[in-house]
């Protein structure tokens, strides 16, 4: 099967899985506010995605001979909904009104409370249900994974790595909100960053758990998976500076917005002009961003040198992963050329 | 051994426990940001607290014949850190800036980005840690619980019994939420409320959760522990209307001022004479409430019957649950014992 019809397969299925294991779910629920929590955090988690954490799973899996079927389905929805924990906490640290084209989970309860004409604060009531429902979120993940048709051994393995997932995660979290505003913030903070919140969490997280399911430790699968997720985070970067609107979904200054301290412009700043230098920190954590000085910033990360060593450093992390890869034992080699592919495409994505 | 000195030894181990855990954790970390919150959070789930989850967790496993030892001691220490998680999480909600006395997390980290000079709002940067760090405590809980030393079937029914504990949390904070907004907030939506968030997550959990690691279901132990945890929210709303700033640790007017509908409340709602009932509205969710005020709403509760409803409710049920466990049979009857004495305890303790 070509890798592309692969991934619209596995999506769809962990999909039917979600929306299955979410119907049971309401039936459970005594109170109606439980179910209305439920419904939301369902409409939430199938709003779309690529499911890629599920897929990467499936394929850790395959990579070590399990046997396909319903049975890591199940337990690769999972991921999906520790992704609906996190992106729920993410939106009401960054304030964000819309995920994926739609209302976040705390503005949605915020809208509830001004329709209802509820007394107290709107947003208070808004983020208060948000920090609830990711937590409900994460009990759901815990509650697919440790129920799956795997024997309890792997799954104490699997749990185990899951957890470690979210800590580290979580310090990646700790360090992003911390690049803003520390001003010693070098390559290394950043590249520690990528490897906690993007490489482990993304790409090498969700392979070993496949590669746990199937009897295996995944050893030396960390190499591919450390190197395409670091590549995946600068190229994401990237496209964050240079790519256009309509592609990112949100507006083209948002990074330099929010004062993001990427790589591009960690190096820009190593070898700018102080004039230069100044521009950018007019620029970077400035709400009211213009287009001009988006412009100036992208003259200087070109000028100095900085796109290039981007681009370099993740191409050349892309072709280190594909190496290690190619020369891992595996027994699904359908499963391999999946992952081969997928290491390019991560780079050739224009949104 | 004495209930009382069970407590103590049971508590003392439990926190030795604790602090093991996390100096083997601050050595792993690599990052400062990681260890200054790992300190963060070790600092908050030591500063106090009777452990009474961790001790029921102990006992249940005792009443099914689990031996003694430092196992269970620590499977039982993960719910100490759950406990962080979910306190963590409701200081933001509550906008609480003590816990025990000292800082809240948001409000550690609202006071670092101060000290510091950060931009930005120190508010928010406060909130998104303490978000960030109660997720950590969660996490760092499930390691605790699935790298403890028992067979790994039994785990994964433990870590399901957990996370179950920890959704219906979820629901009763829900419902807690939305208990101060909506007008029709009924005595049956209270008892669920209780049962949620106090009887399955502080008494019936943690003994489910003994029963489940010593190799038993626990089944028949419901009654007990649904029984004394309901009974346990009675007698702490009873408390926070009656009783005396130095032994809560806050304000006598809080509950009120927070709009709390308690069984006292809702049960005096129903009684009082139209003039009464507004008495009472006004003073609800009046974060100006007076003295004066309280005092008024004190004696509609007497008046209209409803602190002796509360009361009778109380103490039937923690009669009903020590007739349960006494008809139980259970293999330890030291830990029978105690059980049976924390009932009265839970409803004779001032504070």
């Amino acid at each position: 099967m070509e890798p592309q019809e692969m991934m619209g397969k596995y999506k769809q299925e962990v999909e039917e899985y979600l929306r299955e294991f979410f119907n049971e779910k309401k039936k459970e629920l005594e109170h109606w506010s439980s179910r209305e929590a439920c419904e939301i955090l369902e409409e939430y988690t199938l709003r779309g995605g690529k499911r890629i954490r599920a897929i990467l799973m499936i394929m850790g899996y395959r990579l070590y001979g399990g046997n396909m079927g319903r049975d890591i389905i199940k337990a690769a929805s999972s991921l999906e909904l520790v992704q609906s924990y996190l992106l729920i906490h993410d939106d009401i640290m960054d304030e964000s009104e819309l995920r994926r084209g739609k209302k976040t989970v705390h503005k949605i309860y915020e809208d509830i409370h001004l329709k209802r004409g509820y007394g107290g604060s709107p947003k208070r009531f808004g983020e208060n249900m948000g920090i609830t429902l990711g937590d409900l979120a994460n009990a759901y993940a815990l509650e697919i994974l440790s129920s799956s048709n795997f024997p309890a051994d792997r799954k104490i393995k699997a749990i185990e790595k899951l957890n470690e997932i979210i800590e580290y995660t979580g310090y990646g979290q700790i360090i992003d909100i911390y690049s803003g505003m520390v001003e010693e913030f070098r390559e290394e903070d950043l590249l520690l960053l990528h490897r906690y919140k993007t490489a482990r969490y993304t790409i090498e997280g969700p392979l070993i758990l496949g590669a746990i399911l199937a009897g295996e430790s995944g050893k030396g699968l960390e190499k591919y998976a450390i190197s395409v997720g670091v590549a995946f985070q600068l190229h994401d970067d990237i496209l964050g500076l240079f790519g256009n609107e309509e592609k990112l979904g949100k507006p083209v200054t948002s990074d330099l917005a929010e004062g993001k301290k990427t790589l591009l412009i960690i190096k820009a700043l190593e070898n700018a002009s102080e004039e230069e230098r100044r521009e950018i920190f007019n620029a970077l954590g400035n709400p009211a961003v213009t287009m001009e000085q988006l412009e100036r910033v992208r003259e200087i990360v070109k000028k100095t040198g900085s796109l290039d060593y981007s681009i370099k450093m993740a191409t050349r992390l892309i072709e280190e992963g594909k190496s290690a890869l190619r020369h891992l034992e595996v027994k699904d080699e359908e499963a391999r050329s999946f992952l081969l592919w997928l290491a390019d495409y991560i780079i050739k994505r224009s949104y």
